[in-house]
């Protein structure tokens, strides 16, 4: 038997994973990065073969970690979590620094970083796990809390892309009793909350092209309150 | 430059990873448990080659995964992650189920569970990389928070220990200023608290084969608090 309530019981992190020069960088929000080795320090970061960035690591050889902070605005979580690379660049707008490496390192709503150059990459299926050792690691923000995925989940409504390799088909999620007629919904990239009193109408039967008028994802991307 | 301190934003949580069978099992305090895809959900678990539980996951081909709870006793780590199972049996006392196939779980405060097969064993350096797809998953308790490594270091001082992938010399973290001629400091392991002022003596100067009288865990083990 799988109940995959219990797989939310893993502690996770919020992080950018950057890669690219001056010339071109790309993210991705992880929730999946960890030191793998103490002597050196080495880190891995999994990246869904689907993602631009996983393109752009391999092209690179390195890569940098942003670790977001509790409070950290939905809407940077919106920018690199929710779109894709191929389509807008992500990097514009962004308070930006350049690794030892080259590469990007976005410093918005983050409170420490890494920077890591690639030393082995791992295909485990779906994801490719990019093994990388410390060259660089700061603290910006003593005073911030580290975002964790549960906080994400429960204080900020958040679920996790479908390219993660922590999503979870809502269908296997056991089903909790309606609690009225009404119900909200929010945006787990920008945190709008449609209401569907105020609006007048069901959730449900917005039509399927419709997007969040706040930030513009998709109407899959909400989560019932 | 490397500022250690930027390791511990990383958020991470507390787990014991078992294997072995009905006749012998082992187990070991793990920080590094996370999914590295989705479909299937397949999990890795960073394990120190040194460790015993390493072999015993080895000759096995399957391994448990107990995620502890926020007020789990210290004992608990005590056992689990500053002793070895080449010198005591670990699982003696425990409460156990035994998995699909045959691996006992530590049911002991643990909230949810895992079990998983080997698939892929990645050597990484210091550490081997067990991934394992998902078998059986269980929640044991909805009402309590799991121990996340942050909480287990600020409010249960702990540390990790030198076989960790998150090990960090104490010498390389910045140093406080002395807070005063007596300090107190505690078992990582059950967090006894040796306070010079009480004991006459200060810790320093205390034999090095002096061990924690509660657990018995190494004078090593203990943290300035």
């Amino acid at each position: 038997m799988i109940n995959y309530e219990a797989l939310f019981k893993i502690s996770y992190g919020l992080y950018i994973v950057s890669s690219g020069s001056k010339d071109y960088g790309n993210g991705f929000i992880s929730n999946t990065v960890f030191q793998v080795t103490s002597q050196p320090p080495k880190f891995a970061a999994c990246c869904n073969k689907d993602n631009h960035t996983a393109e752009v690591i391999g092209s690179t050889g390195s890569f940098s970690v942003s670790m977001l902070h509790e409070d950290a605005a939905a809407g940077i979580i919106g920018t690199f979590g929710y779109k894709s690379g191929k389509e807008i660049n992500k990097m514009e707008g962004m308070e930006l620094k350049y690794g030892e490496t080259g590469v990007p390192i976005v410093l918005n709503e983050a409170i420490a970083f890494l920077e890591c150059r690639v030393v082995e990459t791992i295909d485990v299926g779906t994801h490719l796990m990019f093994i990388g050792e410390l060259v660089q690691a700061e603290v910006l923000d003593e005073s911030l809390e580290p975002l964790t995925y549960l906080y994400y989940r429960r204080v900020k409504k958040g679920v996790a892309p479908k390219n993660a390799p922590t999503y979870v088909d809502k269908s296997k999620l056991e089903k909790k009793p309606a609690e009225g007629e009404y119900a909200k919904y929010e945006c787990a990239a920008c945190g709008f909350v449609y209401d569907e009193e105020k609006e007048g109408k069901k959730f449900d039967e917005m039509p399927d092209d419709w997007v969040c008028p706040v930030c513009g994802a998709e109407k899959d991307d909400f989560y019932k309150l």
